[in-house]
Protein backbone atom coordinates (compact mmCIF):
# COMPACT_ATOMS: atom_id res chain seq x y z
CA UNK A 1 0.00 0.00 0.00
CA UNK A 2 2.60 2.80 -1.45
CA UNK A 3 1.94 6.01 -0.79
CA UNK A 4 3.60 8.87 -2.51
CA UNK A 5 5.37 11.61 -0.91
CA UNK A 6 2.14 13.25 -0.56
CA UNK A 7 0.90 12.46 2.97
CA UNK A 8 -2.13 11.04 4.34
CA UNK A 9 -3.43 14.55 5.05
CA UNK A 10 -3.10 15.44 1.67
CA UNK A 11 -0.33 18.25 2.38
CA UNK A 12 2.98 17.71 0.93
CA UNK A 13 5.63 16.77 3.88
CA UNK A 14 8.81 18.61 4.32
CA UNK A 15 12.19 17.08 3.60
CA UNK A 16 12.35 16.48 7.07
CA UNK A 17 9.25 14.52 8.01
CA UNK A 18 9.80 12.25 5.13
CA UNK A 19 13.43 11.77 6.28
CA UNK A 20 11.92 10.80 9.53
CA UNK A 21 8.87 8.67 8.32
CA UNK A 22 11.61 6.68 6.14
CA UNK A 23 14.29 6.35 9.26
CA UNK A 24 11.00 5.26 11.53
CA UNK A 25 9.71 2.77 9.03
CA UNK A 26 13.17 1.37 8.48
CA UNK A 27 14.02 0.95 11.97
CA UNK A 28 10.73 -1.30 12.24
CA UNK A 29 11.56 -3.53 9.31
CA UNK A 30 15.39 -4.24 10.97
CA UNK A 31 14.15 -4.67 14.12
CA UNK A 32 11.41 -6.58 13.06
CA UNK A 33 12.87 -8.90 10.08
CA UNK A 34 16.68 -8.65 10.11
CA UNK A 35 18.85 -6.58 7.74
CA UNK A 36 18.18 -8.92 4.65
CA UNK A 37 14.33 -9.61 4.65
CA UNK A 38 13.65 -5.98 5.17
CA UNK A 39 14.03 -4.92 1.26
CA UNK A 40 13.94 -1.30 0.35
CA UNK A 41 10.80 -1.42 -1.68
CA UNK A 42 9.17 -2.67 1.91
CA UNK A 43 10.75 0.32 3.50
CA UNK A 44 9.59 2.96 1.23
CA UNK A 45 6.06 1.54 1.44
CA UNK A 46 6.06 1.66 4.93
CA UNK A 47 6.97 5.26 5.07
CA UNK A 48 5.25 6.01 1.93
CA UNK A 49 7.79 7.13 -0.03
CA UNK A 50 9.04 6.53 -2.97
CA UNK A 51 12.07 3.89 -3.14
CA UNK A 52 14.02 6.35 -4.65
CA UNK A 53 13.86 9.05 -1.58
CA UNK A 54 15.52 6.49 0.59
CA UNK A 55 18.93 6.84 -1.73
CA UNK A 56 18.39 10.38 -1.64
CA UNK A 57 18.20 10.75 1.69
CA UNK A 58 20.81 7.72 2.82
CA UNK A 59 22.51 6.72 -0.09
CA UNK A 60 21.93 3.23 0.44
CA UNK A 61 20.25 0.80 2.56
CA UNK A 62 23.86 0.15 4.23
CA UNK A 63 24.14 3.51 4.54
CA UNK A 64 20.14 3.53 6.13
CA UNK A 65 20.97 0.80 8.38
CA UNK A 66 23.51 2.47 10.28
CA UNK A 67 21.93 5.76 10.46
CA UNK A 68 19.02 4.28 12.15
CA UNK A 69 20.90 1.77 14.24
CA UNK A 70 23.03 4.52 15.55
CA UNK A 71 22.81 4.49 19.66
CA UNK A 72 22.94 8.39 21.25
CA UNK A 73 26.29 9.26 21.90
CA UNK A 74 25.28 10.13 25.42
CA UNK A 75 24.68 6.04 25.69
CA UNK A 76 28.13 5.72 26.39
CA UNK A 77 28.53 8.39 29.22
CA UNK A 78 25.48 6.95 30.83
CA UNK A 79 26.83 3.28 30.75
CA UNK A 80 30.25 5.05 32.77
CA UNK A 81 27.57 6.32 34.86
CA UNK A 82 26.52 3.82 36.50
CA UNK A 83 29.51 3.27 38.01
CA UNK A 84 28.65 5.86 40.30
CA UNK A 85 26.79 5.52 43.33
CA UNK A 86 26.90 1.98 46.21
CA UNK A 87 29.14 -0.38 44.80
CA UNK A 88 27.04 -3.71 46.17
CA UNK A 89 24.19 -2.25 44.24
CA UNK A 90 26.07 -1.56 40.59
CA UNK A 91 24.38 -5.20 39.42
CA UNK A 92 20.97 -3.73 40.17
CA UNK A 93 21.56 -0.20 38.37
CA UNK A 94 22.80 -2.24 35.53
CA UNK A 95 20.16 -4.40 35.44
CA UNK A 96 17.64 -1.29 35.30
CA UNK A 97 19.13 0.53 32.49
CA UNK A 98 19.39 -2.33 30.21
CA UNK A 99 15.96 -3.50 30.73
CA UNK A 100 15.26 0.39 30.78
CA UNK A 101 16.80 0.10 27.51
CA UNK A 102 14.98 -2.51 26.00
CA UNK A 103 11.87 -1.59 27.24
CA UNK A 104 11.61 1.61 26.02
CA UNK A 105 10.23 1.99 22.18
CA UNK A 106 12.86 4.55 21.31
CA UNK A 107 15.63 2.18 22.01
CA UNK A 108 14.64 -1.47 22.11
CA UNK A 109 14.40 -1.23 18.06
CA UNK A 110 17.73 0.07 17.62
CA UNK A 111 18.94 -2.98 19.61
CA UNK A 112 16.64 -5.51 18.39
CA UNK A 113 17.70 -4.37 14.74
CA UNK A 114 21.38 -4.73 15.26
CA UNK A 115 21.02 -8.03 16.90
CA UNK A 116 18.65 -9.32 14.22
CA UNK A 117 20.78 -8.32 11.56
CA UNK A 118 24.04 -8.92 13.11
CA UNK A 119 23.17 -13.34 12.94
CA UNK A 120 23.74 -12.60 8.85
CA UNK A 121 25.32 -9.39 8.27
CA UNK A 122 28.75 -8.32 8.75
CA UNK A 123 28.37 -4.52 9.41
CA UNK A 124 25.70 -5.48 12.25
CA UNK A 125 27.91 -7.57 13.85
CA UNK A 126 30.69 -5.04 13.92
CA UNK A 127 28.00 -2.68 15.53
CA UNK A 128 27.53 -5.62 17.96
CA UNK A 129 30.78 -6.04 18.92
CA UNK A 130 31.24 -2.07 19.66
CA UNK A 131 28.06 -1.64 21.62
CA UNK A 132 29.47 -4.83 23.85
CA UNK A 133 33.37 -3.92 23.96
CA UNK A 134 32.89 -0.40 23.98
CA UNK A 135 30.41 0.66 25.89
CA UNK A 136 30.38 -1.75 28.56
CA UNK A 137 33.98 -1.36 28.53
CA UNK A 138 33.90 1.75 29.56
CA UNK A 139 31.68 0.71 32.57
CA UNK A 140 33.78 -2.39 33.57
CA UNK A 141 37.48 -0.23 33.34
CA UNK A 142 35.74 2.34 35.69
CA UNK A 143 34.99 -0.01 38.40
CA UNK A 144 37.78 -2.64 38.26
CA UNK A 145 41.47 -3.35 37.27
CA UNK A 146 40.56 -6.94 37.22
CA UNK A 147 39.80 -8.15 33.70
CA UNK A 148 37.36 -5.20 32.49
CA UNK A 149 37.46 -6.33 29.08
CA UNK A 150 36.36 -10.15 30.27
CA UNK A 151 33.81 -8.61 32.37
CA UNK A 152 32.53 -6.67 29.56
CA UNK A 153 32.02 -9.13 27.03
CA UNK A 154 30.83 -11.07 29.75
CA UNK A 155 28.07 -8.91 30.95
CA UNK A 156 27.05 -8.45 26.83
CA UNK A 157 26.77 -12.11 26.69
CA UNK A 158 23.96 -11.79 29.31
CA UNK A 159 22.29 -8.06 27.70
CA UNK A 160 22.55 -10.27 23.92
CA UNK A 161 20.84 -13.56 25.36
CA UNK A 162 18.40 -11.52 27.52
CA UNK A 163 17.23 -9.39 24.17
CA UNK A 164 16.98 -12.68 22.06
CA UNK A 165 15.39 -14.77 24.27
CA UNK A 166 12.87 -12.64 25.89
CA UNK A 167 12.36 -10.02 22.56
CA UNK A 168 13.07 -12.09 19.44
CA UNK A 169 12.57 -15.43 20.25
CA UNK A 170 9.93 -15.20 23.06
CA UNK A 171 10.27 -18.03 25.25
CA UNK A 172 8.25 -18.22 28.40
CA UNK A 173 7.97 -17.42 31.23
CA UNK A 174 10.88 -14.72 30.16
CA UNK A 175 8.65 -13.11 27.73
CA UNK A 176 5.92 -12.16 29.50
CA UNK A 177 7.85 -11.44 32.65
CA UNK A 178 7.30 -7.74 34.06
CA UNK A 179 10.32 -5.45 33.57
CA UNK A 180 10.77 -5.06 37.39
CA UNK A 181 11.20 -8.91 37.89
CA UNK A 182 13.63 -9.20 35.12
CA UNK A 183 15.91 -6.59 36.63
CA UNK A 184 14.94 -8.47 39.88
CA UNK A 185 16.55 -12.21 38.81
CA UNK A 186 18.95 -10.33 36.43
CA UNK A 187 20.56 -8.15 39.15
CA UNK A 188 22.77 -10.91 40.91
CA UNK A 189 24.32 -12.12 37.64
CA UNK A 190 25.27 -8.87 36.40
CA UNK A 191 26.90 -7.68 39.96
CA UNK A 192 28.88 -10.61 40.17
CA UNK A 193 30.31 -10.30 36.44
CA UNK A 194 30.94 -6.54 37.05
CA UNK A 195 32.63 -6.26 40.21
CA UNK A 196 32.72 -9.83 41.86
CA UNK A 197 35.13 -12.76 41.72
CA UNK A 198 35.03 -13.81 38.23
CA UNK A 199 35.37 -17.65 38.87
CA UNK A 200 34.82 -19.41 42.01
CA UNK B 1 31.40 -25.20 -9.04
CA UNK B 2 28.19 -27.70 -8.95
CA UNK B 3 29.42 -31.84 -9.57
CA UNK B 4 27.41 -33.91 -10.84
CA UNK B 5 26.04 -36.80 -8.24
CA UNK B 6 29.13 -38.68 -9.62
CA UNK B 7 31.92 -37.89 -6.80
CA UNK B 8 35.40 -36.86 -7.01
CA UNK B 9 36.57 -40.33 -6.83
CA UNK B 10 34.59 -41.30 -10.22
CA UNK B 11 32.53 -43.91 -8.26
CA UNK B 12 29.03 -43.08 -8.32
CA UNK B 13 27.84 -42.30 -4.49
CA UNK B 14 25.08 -44.44 -3.08
CA UNK B 15 21.84 -42.43 -1.89
CA UNK B 16 23.32 -42.95 1.61
CA UNK B 17 26.31 -40.65 1.03
CA UNK B 18 24.53 -38.46 -1.03
CA UNK B 19 21.88 -37.71 1.75
CA UNK B 20 24.74 -37.54 4.04
CA UNK B 21 26.83 -35.10 1.92
CA UNK B 22 23.76 -32.49 1.68
CA UNK B 23 22.50 -32.76 5.64
CA UNK B 24 26.21 -31.86 5.80
CA UNK B 25 26.63 -29.27 3.60
CA UNK B 26 23.20 -27.48 4.65
CA UNK B 27 24.38 -27.50 8.12
CA UNK B 28 27.08 -25.86 7.85
CA UNK B 29 25.52 -23.46 5.47
CA UNK B 30 22.36 -22.71 8.03
CA UNK B 31 25.13 -21.92 10.58
CA UNK B 32 27.25 -20.21 8.77
CA UNK B 33 24.74 -17.39 7.22
CA UNK B 34 21.56 -18.69 8.56
CA UNK B 35 18.58 -19.82 6.70
CA UNK B 36 17.37 -16.96 4.52
CA UNK B 37 21.27 -16.74 3.06
CA UNK B 38 21.87 -20.23 2.67
CA UNK B 39 20.00 -21.39 -0.78
CA UNK B 40 19.67 -24.92 -2.17
CA UNK B 41 21.23 -23.81 -5.34
CA UNK B 42 24.39 -23.21 -2.68
CA UNK B 43 23.96 -25.89 -0.50
CA UNK B 44 23.58 -28.90 -3.41
CA UNK B 45 27.26 -26.92 -4.94
CA UNK B 46 28.77 -27.49 -1.59
CA UNK B 47 27.36 -31.01 -1.67
CA UNK B 48 28.27 -31.49 -5.26
CA UNK B 49 24.64 -32.73 -6.49
CA UNK B 50 21.91 -31.65 -8.36
CA UNK B 51 19.24 -29.22 -6.57
CA UNK B 52 16.64 -31.64 -7.53
CA UNK B 53 18.01 -33.92 -5.61
CA UNK B 54 17.60 -32.02 -2.13
CA UNK B 55 13.81 -31.81 -2.77
CA UNK B 56 14.01 -35.95 -3.75
CA UNK B 57 15.70 -36.18 -0.37
CA UNK B 58 14.40 -33.88 2.16
CA UNK B 59 10.83 -32.43 0.63
CA UNK B 60 11.57 -28.83 0.81
CA UNK B 61 14.62 -26.58 2.23
CA UNK B 62 11.84 -26.39 5.28
CA UNK B 63 12.37 -29.91 5.74
CA UNK B 64 15.93 -29.92 4.96
CA UNK B 65 16.21 -27.61 7.89
CA UNK B 66 14.02 -29.08 10.64
CA UNK B 67 16.27 -32.54 9.31
CA UNK B 68 19.71 -31.17 9.93
CA UNK B 69 19.05 -29.11 13.06
CA UNK B 70 17.09 -31.96 14.94
CA UNK B 71 19.28 -32.81 17.95
CA UNK B 72 20.46 -36.14 19.27
CA UNK B 73 17.20 -37.34 21.32
CA UNK B 74 19.59 -38.48 23.97
CA UNK B 75 20.13 -35.14 24.52
CA UNK B 76 17.11 -33.88 26.79
CA UNK B 77 18.28 -37.56 29.00
CA UNK B 78 21.68 -35.85 28.88
CA UNK B 79 20.44 -32.41 30.28
CA UNK B 80 18.21 -34.50 32.87
CA UNK B 81 21.35 -36.37 34.15
CA UNK B 82 23.50 -33.57 34.87
CA UNK B 83 21.03 -33.07 38.33
CA UNK B 84 23.27 -36.55 39.76
CA UNK B 85 26.36 -35.22 41.52
CA UNK B 86 26.82 -33.51 44.22
CA UNK B 87 24.44 -30.23 43.68
CA UNK B 88 27.51 -27.45 44.52
CA UNK B 89 28.65 -28.68 41.24
CA UNK B 90 25.79 -28.63 39.18
CA UNK B 91 26.42 -25.15 37.59
CA UNK B 92 29.87 -26.37 36.75
CA UNK B 93 28.72 -29.45 35.07
CA UNK B 94 26.18 -27.56 32.66
CA UNK B 95 29.19 -24.91 32.01
CA UNK B 96 31.00 -27.76 31.02
CA UNK B 97 28.30 -29.60 28.86
CA UNK B 98 26.87 -26.21 27.48
CA UNK B 99 30.62 -25.48 26.68
CA UNK B 100 31.42 -29.04 25.52
CA UNK B 101 28.55 -28.82 22.97
CA UNK B 102 29.48 -25.70 21.63
CA UNK B 103 33.37 -26.81 20.78
CA UNK B 104 32.02 -29.73 19.58
CA UNK B 105 32.33 -30.07 15.63
CA UNK B 106 29.22 -32.42 15.56
CA UNK B 107 26.91 -30.01 17.97
CA UNK B 108 28.40 -26.39 17.23
CA UNK B 109 26.36 -26.42 13.88
CA UNK B 110 23.23 -27.73 14.98
CA UNK B 111 22.93 -25.14 17.50
CA UNK B 112 24.82 -21.99 15.29
CA UNK B 113 22.37 -22.59 12.63
CA UNK B 114 19.11 -22.48 14.86
CA UNK B 115 20.44 -19.68 16.14
CA UNK B 116 21.44 -17.61 13.54
CA UNK B 117 18.10 -18.51 11.52
CA UNK B 118 15.86 -17.99 14.32
CA UNK B 119 16.44 -14.25 14.16
CA UNK B 120 14.44 -14.25 10.97
CA UNK B 121 12.67 -17.26 10.15
CA UNK B 122 10.16 -18.47 12.53
CA UNK B 123 10.55 -22.44 12.52
CA UNK B 124 14.34 -21.50 13.73
CA UNK B 125 13.00 -19.59 16.26
CA UNK B 126 10.40 -22.33 17.13
CA UNK B 127 13.23 -24.73 17.60
CA UNK B 128 15.39 -22.24 19.98
CA UNK B 129 12.06 -22.44 22.15
CA UNK B 130 11.87 -26.04 22.16
CA UNK B 131 15.48 -26.46 23.31
CA UNK B 132 15.38 -23.47 26.08
CA UNK B 133 11.79 -24.53 27.92
CA UNK B 134 12.05 -28.75 26.99
CA UNK B 135 15.41 -29.26 27.14
CA UNK B 136 16.48 -27.23 29.98
CA UNK B 137 13.49 -27.35 31.66
CA UNK B 138 13.88 -31.40 32.08
CA UNK B 139 17.37 -30.52 33.72
CA UNK B 140 15.77 -27.40 36.18
CA UNK B 141 12.51 -29.38 37.32
CA UNK B 142 14.47 -32.55 38.30
CA UNK B 143 16.44 -29.86 40.65
CA UNK B 144 13.98 -27.67 42.35
CA UNK B 145 10.21 -26.72 42.84
CA UNK B 146 11.38 -23.26 43.18
CA UNK B 147 10.42 -21.87 39.55
CA UNK B 148 12.37 -24.32 37.03
CA UNK B 149 10.64 -22.51 34.38
CA UNK B 150 12.31 -19.43 35.10
CA UNK B 151 15.60 -21.01 35.83
CA UNK B 152 15.35 -23.00 32.58
CA UNK B 153 14.86 -20.24 30.56
CA UNK B 154 17.33 -17.72 32.46
CA UNK B 155 19.94 -20.67 31.53
CA UNK B 156 19.00 -20.36 28.29
CA UNK B 157 19.78 -16.61 28.04
CA UNK B 158 22.86 -17.41 29.12
CA UNK B 159 23.82 -20.05 26.81
CA UNK B 160 21.93 -17.87 24.13
CA UNK B 161 24.36 -15.28 24.99
CA UNK B 162 27.45 -16.69 24.98
CA UNK B 163 27.00 -18.71 21.50
CA UNK B 164 25.79 -15.78 19.44
CA UNK B 165 28.58 -13.33 21.30
CA UNK B 166 31.49 -15.77 21.34
CA UNK B 167 30.51 -17.97 18.01
CA UNK B 168 28.37 -15.93 15.97
CA UNK B 169 29.59 -12.40 16.60
CA UNK B 170 33.10 -13.22 18.22
CA UNK B 171 33.81 -10.37 20.68
CA UNK B 172 37.00 -10.23 22.10
CA UNK B 173 38.64 -11.16 24.05
CA UNK B 174 35.51 -14.13 25.00
CA UNK B 175 35.93 -15.45 21.45
CA UNK B 176 39.71 -16.72 21.94
CA UNK B 177 39.36 -17.64 25.41
CA UNK B 178 40.53 -21.52 26.34
CA UNK B 179 36.93 -23.46 26.40
CA UNK B 180 38.23 -24.26 30.18
CA UNK B 181 38.31 -20.51 31.01
CA UNK B 182 34.87 -19.89 29.90
CA UNK B 183 33.51 -23.39 31.98
CA UNK B 184 35.54 -21.29 34.82
CA UNK B 185 33.72 -18.03 34.43
CA UNK B 186 30.15 -19.20 34.02
CA UNK B 187 29.57 -21.99 36.58
CA UNK B 188 29.11 -19.76 39.32
CA UNK B 189 26.16 -17.86 37.10
CA UNK B 190 24.91 -21.44 35.85
CA UNK B 191 25.27 -22.14 39.63
CA UNK B 192 22.88 -19.60 41.34
CA UNK B 193 20.61 -19.81 38.16
CA UNK B 194 19.71 -23.33 38.52
CA UNK B 195 19.95 -24.14 42.23
CA UNK B 196 20.45 -20.76 44.48
CA UNK B 197 18.39 -17.95 44.87
CA UNK B 198 17.16 -16.04 41.87
CA UNK B 199 16.56 -12.90 43.50
CA UNK B 200 18.80 -11.11 46.40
Amino acid sequence: MAMSSTGRSGRRRGETQTRDAIAFAARAAFADVGYDRATMRSIAAAAGVDPALIVHFFGSKEGLFREVTALPPEMGAAMAGLADGPRQEVGLRFAQAVVGMLENPATRPVILARLRSAASHPEAAALVRELVSRDLGLLTSSLTDDRPEARAVLAGTQVVGLAFVRYVVRVEPLASMDAAAVVDVLAPTFQRILVGPLTD
